[in-house]
């Protein structure tokens, strides 16, 4: 009487406007990726909260393909022609080739599973899952592109606009990557990491009025257990990526990491933190672009090691009892505060897409107690009922 | 390494204002309590949504006793003097004691954990938890007493007020029952109950304006698998219940269950449906509280039953497996919508307390397709991917 084993052939993902005001600049309005599924949510950046204009966005119906194309950029964008938006989709293609291949290696026997969509108009995206793995119990490896209208009141150019004549719809370009990773071993960390890339069209009827772009993005650890040389060297890659660029990089966006990842009603961090950022427009468009190539570049060195050093270490029930516990609270912050997801949730995103974020199993004990260590490393742990440390 | 089993020694419910105004009539403002946990939530019904007026509402904080009272109310209020709000006390005592009592049985090994606790001026409650027993998974029947003082704004006599005068804080009365129920077994089925009674005073400067009352509450059952004969005897028990006092109280109070009970995102309801009314006070007053201690009444002859029948049934990993992903679909449903979880997690409320209501464990497996039944015994199945049926 179990539900047949019948595959579903419908693969998306949706597109919605939404205010992310409180965790970008209050005097832009933009567009940026939610910070985790689904990878393809835009979000309308203005101080009116709670304001939905969902409907007001054009895209259009995917349909499934049997095989990933060359490129999902529209054709009069030229596919390899040097641009920033050519350049960002072939780097998170080649991120997630490479992310895929690095987590099947160090799985061993687990294979990700691809849905690859196109839209007719230019677009499309490729998922990819695999899910019980020897050493990965859910891992979800997303790309997409995106070309759509938003409303004229999600765009306010930087600069002011060169004409009086009120604007009309916008057209847009998004890109981006996003990924989260369960291990099965209590000891191996989850991973989650995003980077993605906007543009934004002039006004249609105002030709003159300033294009806008942006890049957005973040790679952050959830461990059940702490292992100070794991966070150290999570952090440190972090750090070198963030240090190449600019010096304030690190401080900046490790802290917008542990402010956006909080489990309120918890007073707990999600995890020990990374980087994050969005609305990344202020420094010259070939660093940002290299900046966010580094970043989607660490994330195999930042991790990988970390799950080949603890994938194999025994453990017992009560590890494992503690890690479900664990995965519980990434279920509360992703179902109660992600933006994206419960905002996909309450308009129709497409459901697997949004919640292949969340762990394959969880638990939630009554009145559970957990330690309140002291560890201070990183602000990232100044939170109570935050994960066990082993030294 | 797992956190040491340390005891909390702290228990209480909190008390918050928010709108409700899509599943109670828009005409009124009146307080009810939240249809899940947490059992003692004030929910501030006007038509104006998302306004939250929690830091208005005064509570004073509760204090933890060794062993519960023989009453939670004022000694004003006279602790027997045959009011309605001292019969229903009584009477919803003496359904968590009868509640509990039965599920022992049922369980045979698990017993109920107990905290009690009170408040300096009147109120307090008594949460009783059974964990991991032989059949139930997670059991919580809570009961609790409030005695608050709600902001001006938060009131609005059925009748005109006799005065011209602003009114002032309106002091309120609340009681009530809340209770979830996940046996282990995946053919037995998650059940949900909760009753309770409100009464307003007069306004305090306004001492001629009418006081209120109302009664609200439910109770809806969540199975994995349907069989047949457990749907019909659980509604059929609730609409003996519902007959005995006005025959349109079952097809009413049915719809307004399916109605609330759904979750939007996967176009499916939460459960197989019962009863839920809220801001009843339209009937004789002790004609609702005859009705109120019926449905409560009724809790054990519907649930136990169908536990009794169901919790020996052999089943397989993959029955086990289809389960847990039910439990998935009511942690989506109380995390996502459920208006006293998500408003409680997000103002500060007793956390065990509102978070007891979900099952101790839950799975998500990516792109998992279940049955698409056509069963249509009750409208609460006309959704897509329900429960599978078991003939």
């Amino acid at each position: 009487m179990p539900p047949p084993p019948t595959a579903a052939l419908s693969s998306s993902s949706s597109l919605c406007l939404f205010p992310f005001s409180s965790y970008s600049s209050p005097k832009k309005t933009q567009l940026g990726f939610c910070p985790s599924f689904p990878f393809t949510r835009l979000i309308n950046v203005t101080p009116t909260r709670r304001l939905m204009t969902c409907s007001a966005v054009s895209i259009e119906k995917e349909t499934l393909i049997s095989h990933r194309p060359h490129s999902f950029l529209r054709e009069t964008d030229g596919l390899d022609d040097g641009s920033v938006r050519s350049r960002f989709l072939r780097m998170i293609m080649e991120v997630q080739d490479s992310v895929c291949g690095a987590l099947e290696a160090v799985d061993g026997a687990g294979k990700f599973k691809e849905d690859a969509w196109t839209r007719p108009g230019g677009g499309g995206g490729i998922s990819r899952v695999l899910q019980d793995g020897d050493v990965f119990e859910k891992a979800g490896v997303n790309i997409s592109v995106v070309y759509g209208v938003m409303p004229p009141e999600a765009y306010r150019a930087a600069k002011a606009n060169v004409t009086d004549q009120k604007p009309g719809p916008v057209p847009f370009f998004a890109a981006g990557i996003s990924s989260v990773l369960h291990p099965k071993n209590p000891f191996a960390p989850t991973l989650h990491f995003n980077y993605r890339y906007f543009e934004t069209d002039a006004p249609k009827d105002a030709p003159g009025a300033p294009r806008q772009w942006w890049f957005g993005g973040g790679t952050d650890l959830t461990p059940s257990y702490i292992f100070e040389e794991d966070v150290k060297h999570f952090h440190s890659i972090q750090k070198k990526a963030c240090d190449k660029f600019d010096p304030s990089f690190y401080p900046r966006f490790k802290k917008w990491c542990d402010d956006y990842f909080y489990i309120k009603h918890r007073d707990e961090r999600r995890g020990l933190g990374g980087i994050f950022f969005d609305d990344l427009n202020d420094n010259d468009q070939e660093m940002l672009l290299s900046f966010a190539t580094e970043c989607a570049n660490s994330v195999v060195p930042a991790y990988v090691p970390i799950v080949e050093k603890r994938k194999n270490t025994p453990f017992t029930e009560s590890h494992k009892a503690w890690q479900q516990l664990r995965r519980g609270r990434y279920i509360e912050f992703n179902l109660v505060y992600d933006r994206g997801t419960t905002f996909g949730l309450k308009t129709g995103g497409r459901i697997e897409s949004i919640l292949v974020s969340l762990p394959l199993t969880a638990r939630w004990e009554y009145d559970h107690v957990s330690f309140l260590p002291s560890f201070s490393f990183f602000p990232s742990l100044q939170g109570k009922n935050i994960p066990i440390i082993c030294k």
